[in-house]
């Protein structure tokens, strides 16, 4: 049977028509943000198991299944928006391969795979809870934007957790949590090793960073090529056509 | 009396015709590093005082000169160093503007100007003094490339130590030091402020860094538009030209 598409919501392509996604531009819409993150993160192509911690109504997860076999499963506190992943993944009949779990990711490592994971992502919440310039009135997006339920420390206290030894761990994030981002990180044992810079435009300041990082890895930060989003036109770079469409 | 350019060195242009620097390729050539580091700081613009440490040859101090009218004081260990540094600053007519000091950078806070420069730069010594991959036979390079009187750590202290309250510190340095030097940075209160990555091609990882940032700042990170030093054609492109040359 296939699975509803509540009102309020709809079907949209997930960057290509091989793959469908339900959102609701009340509640949760994916972005460029989780497309750069499952195309920046290293995965195991054949086998192995993936966590995706705040995954929304899935994007993340979705766009993974074109580059791994390994299974994944999707972790979001809020449950109207994993009810919306729950059913994108039924659309694409994806439920063998991923699987979504709804609750905070501060319980999730206790209850399930300590230090198995061979690759965790992460697009968390980017505000503070305490920064209210950009609070939104709607909690949905509140939750999903501001560090109401974990804060980024939480989240890579967590990666590290579910993470095993010399596994991977990406998370996207703000530029300006740069220096919080790798402190935590080294703090919790994920050592950064490749950190790249999305610039809105050439000329521009920085607004979005993709970093990975080891468990337990030697120090060896690389800082890969600048990856700018739009041409002076306002037209996606053909650098970003070919990362978010893969030509 | 006109200073004497000794043998084994030779005088070369500055980046154009109006600055003159005397090198030795057989003890220390100044480098790209130099020429952009001295157009990345803030630097206060009529008056002030600015320090140079790890000064070598007196690039940077030379270079600022033509953003500034603030003292500029050069400090290097190296007495063949600061003595080439000493005699360009006369070649140039600069010995009111640029005082050189002849000294290790560790000593120098305690008998100058402590907590009174407005701006501190430094090109510091990148590699550490174990690592031997790059180790020079030449003790004049060694020295000025490799930690051996001086660590990053000792650096980003002595810079803590010698700016003001609300005053600048900027550094060049390699990438894989970022997370070192950001660390050290906020252990001795230099708040990282501004950071941008030079990329020696477009397509290209980051090979050097420059960060700046501020005794006691509030954190607020920018990072600044990618900078890619050569074209595919081995040219230097047009962005380097004008931050080079000011074209």
């Amino acid at each position: 049977m296939e699975p509803t598409v509540h009102e309020g919501e709809r079907l949209d392509y997930l960057v290509d028509e091989s793959l469908k996604i339900i959102q609701s531009p009340s509640v949760f819409s994916f972005s460029l943000d989780a497309v750069l993150l499952s195309r920046f993160a290293y995965v195991p192509i054949q086998k192995g198991k993936i966590a995706d911690l705040c995954t929304g109504n899935g994007a993340v997860a979705l766009l993974l299944t074109k580059r791994t076999k390994a299974h994944i499963t999707g972790v979001e506190i809020q449950e109207r928006l994993s009810d919306m992943a729950e059913r994108s993944v039924q659309l694409n009949g994806l439920q063998e391969q991923i699987t979504i779990h709804t609750g905070n990711l501060t319980a999730f490592p206790s209850v399930h795979h300590n230090g198995r994971f061979d690759t965790v992502v992460c697009n968390p919440p980017y505000f503070s809870s305490n920064n209210d310039r950009d609070y939104n009135d709607n909690e949905h997006f509140a939750i999903a934007r501001h560090e109401i339920h974990c804060t980024l420390e939480d989240v890579v206290a967590v990666s590290s957790q579910l993470v095993k030894q010399g596994g991977k761990v990406a998370f996207v994030h703000r530029p300006e949590r740069l220096l919080d981002i790798v402190s935590l990180m080294r703090h919790y044992r994920i050592e950064p090793k490749r950190l790249q810079f999305v610039y809105p435009k050439a000329g521009s300041e920085a607004n979005m960073l993709l970093i990975e990082g080891m468990k337990d890895g030697k120090p060896d930060l690389h800082i890969l090529p600048p990856l700018v989003v739009y041409t002076e036109g306002g037209n996606y770079t053909e650098q970003l056509k070919k990362v978010f469409y893969g030509k």
